[in-house]
This record gives C-alpha cells, structure tokens and sequence, in this order.
C-alpha cells in the first residue's frame, strides 16, 4: 500500500507518510472454531506494527449499547427467543455499533478489524433462522446504513473439525454456548451459506481455508488483505492527505 | 356481551356461562399524564368483577425477554440511542411480548389489557423520530405478526396538562424520564399524531377525552370496551364453546 502511495505521490525523503483519509474496514465471518479470533489477533499485530491505525472489534457488541443488547441476546433470557426476535436484536445492536464505532474510525482513516458482521446475521437468522430474506435484506440495510465492509474474509472449515476445536478450546463441553450445541446438519447448512455468499460477491468475500495450520492462515490472511489494500491504492490516492 | 351471547344461545337455568374461544385485545395509547394506568386498571377490575379473564399487560416489556429489552432501552445506555435502534429494539421486545404472551391469552379467551403498543412506536419513533415511515410500517408488521389489536383507546389532553400531572404524580420533576423531558413542542407533534392515526382507523380506535375526572374517565371506557363486545358479540357467537 505504501508502496503504490510512494509511486503515485512520492515522498520527499524526510517527509512524513501519508494516511488514508478514509479506513478500510475488514470483517471476519465463518462458523465456530475456524480461528477467526486468533487471526484477527495476528493481523491486528501485523497491521499496527507497519503503523496503520488499527481498531478491533466484534459483533454482537462492540458499543455500550450494543453490549447491553448483546447481553440479552447471549443471556439465558435468549434462549427461548425466535429468530425474528434474534434478527432485531441483532440489528439493533449493529445500528448502534455501525454509528457509534465503525464508520466514526473508518472516516478517521482507521482499519476496522470486525469479528463477524452482516454476513452471520445473513447465515445464523436469515438461512437458518428461516426469516423471509427480503425482510432480513431491508434490516441489513437499515442497520448498516451504507456501511458495507470493503473486505469479508470467511473462515472454512469442516463443521466436524471446527466444533471440535472449540471443545478442545474450552477443555470440555460443558461450556458450549447455545450455537455450538446445535446439530453438525445445522452447522453443515451455514458452512454451505457462507459459500454462497462468497460466490455470490466475489469482490467482496475472500474464502479461506482455516483447516490449515495457525501459521500458514496467517500468511493467507495476510497476503490477501495487503493484496486488497494495494489494489486500492491508486484509487484511493487521489483521496490521500499527508497527516 | 353475556346479554348478546344469551339472546342467540339461551342458557338452561343452571348451565354454565360461555366464554369466547378467542379474546379480546385492548390497547392504551396517549401522552404523558393522560391516566392510562389508572384507567387500564379499574377497568380490568370491572371486568373481572364480571367474570372476564383479564390479562393486564404493558410495553416495553411484558414478557421475560421484552423485560430484559425494556432494562435496556430505559436505562442510562439508551439515553445515546438514535431513534432507528429504538424503533429496532421496540420492535424486538414487541415480538416477543406477542408471541410469549399477548396472542396466546387472546387465542385462550381472555380480554387483553395493554398499556402502549405499536401506536406509541408509530407516534415516537416514527412520527417525531424521524423514521421512513415505510420501514416502521414493516416493522410493525414483522413485530406483530397479525396480532393487530381490536380496539385501541387514544387518551388525549393538553401536554402542559398531562406534563403537569406527571410532574404532580412523581412530586417532583427529579424522577422525569427522558420521555418527559422533551418539549412541549415535541409532546404536541405526538398528539397530533395519535389523533391522526385514530382520524384513519376509526374502526380500531376511540378518542378518550382524558382531561375530565377520572370516575367520568372510567365511566367513558367502560361504556366503549362494553359497546365494543356487544357488538362483537352476534358475529362471536358463532365461535363460543362452553367452558
């Protein structure tokens, strides 16, 4: 990204380097046990550590008031909601999370790490919930409000192996939350859902294949984001102001 | 209502009283100070005294998982939000009322007594929140489910009066909530509104004129719920089943 800044603005030597003058906002999706926080841990590190300004964060939650609903969601008091109820709480939450976080680091330049988004609510209430997609649609629109990721990066894995990473993760069963407790069909059909999403947005959605080691994930991970950040930059260079 | 049921069914001397297979579903709808919770409560008390099963019930909350919404939305978190999360949230919290509490009381033959429901969304979130009207108009829809009252009482009086009474009922303005905070001019776009909705579903709603005492209040409802089920009754009669 530098790099394609330098060849297109170049710095006189001493000069400091520029920042974007809008971020880039990254979110991390996939079934349970794919790594998806390990990797958003590591590429946290290695994005500060070339000095982007980095925010983290995740979904449900992410905002005071979107904690407070994400409290009821995950609450025993969840357990016997719908997924209609599930789909507004979980919009709600994300209203409050877009305004009052991600867009504000985003128009500041920051990278927006999201540990889910859009794409689970899609998935988790919209395929398996068995909301009517033209409803689940307009509530994305008006959650989001224009604040579409630049990058989806989607974790795959086998259902099988991934719950299995995640009881290893917690040492036993016994703290499995209510989504890891569901049927490998139910997991199998969100795995397909992801899919699908990929292919149906190519220039959004990168698949990868987190059955590989922690390490070479990474490497993945991380080839593909800076790949992305540096076919931005010309574009985005007309847009660049020196900090 | 049991005059009506025993004119078209006449009961043999000794027979049990007939109660209707499905119920009655009655909401409250007003301003600050316009004596809802009074009203909804003498008024289930005469309806029991005539034997009804009478649900009293209120939004938000009224349910287990609508309670733990209504903690939310009326704590100091929600103080931040912006209408479109409100409208989300009491969206939620509505969907889940209806579902765990409202239709199955309806569908076991009581009369439901609810104070505030989707008016109070349309006036505060829609109307003076500044929410696409289409939008809250499927909100609605997706909350509900239907489950779209029978009758709804719109208390109306002066905001000053009603602020003032509020004011008087707490002893001081201390405890206002944030609702009661607003303007005056705010409070009067709300009544505006809740005339207008009653202006286009006179079939649904009754103006009460809250600002008179409130035993000529009580005696108002009470003749409009009761016209309302005798009413109902001939075309009812045909669904009754002894108990």
């Amino acid at each position: 990204m530098r790099r394609a800044l330098e060849r297109n603005n170049p710095l006189q030597p001493g000069q400091r380097p520029f920042r974007l003058t809008r971020g880039f906002f990254i979110t991390f999706e996939g079934g349970e046990g794919a790594g998806k926080s390990t990797q958003i841990e590591r590429l946290a590190r290695k994005m500060r550590a070339k000095k982007y300004d980095v925010l983290l964060t995740r979904e449900p939650g992410g905002s005071p008031g979107a904690e407070a609903v994400r409290h009821v969601l995950l609450s025993g008091a969840a357990e016997p909601f719908g997924p209609k109820m599930e789909a507004l709480l979980f919009a709600a939450a994300r209203s409050d999370h877009v305004e009052q976080v991600i867009r504000p680091a985003v128009e500041r330049g920051s990278v927006v790490l999201c540990d889910r988004f859009l794409d689970s609510s899609r998935v988790y209430q919209g395929v398996t919930g068995g909301i009517d997609p033209a409803f689940m649609a307009e509530l994305e629109q008006v959650a989001i409000n224009g604040m579409m990721p630049d990058m989806t990066l989607i974790f795959d894995i086998d259902p099988a192996e991934g719950l299995r990473r995640a009881t290893v993760r917690r040492g036993s069963d016994a703290g499995a939350d209510r989504f890891e407790k569901e049927t490998l069909a139910i997991h199998q059909a969100r795995r397909d859902a992801f899919l699908a999403i990929a292919a149906a947005e190519p220039e959004r959605c990168i698949v990868i294949d987190a059955s590989a080691d922690p390490d070479t994930v990474e490497h993945v991970v991380t080839a593909a984001v800076f790949a992305a950040l540096e076919a931005r930059a010309p574009a985005r260079n007309r847009q660049v102001a020196p900090v």
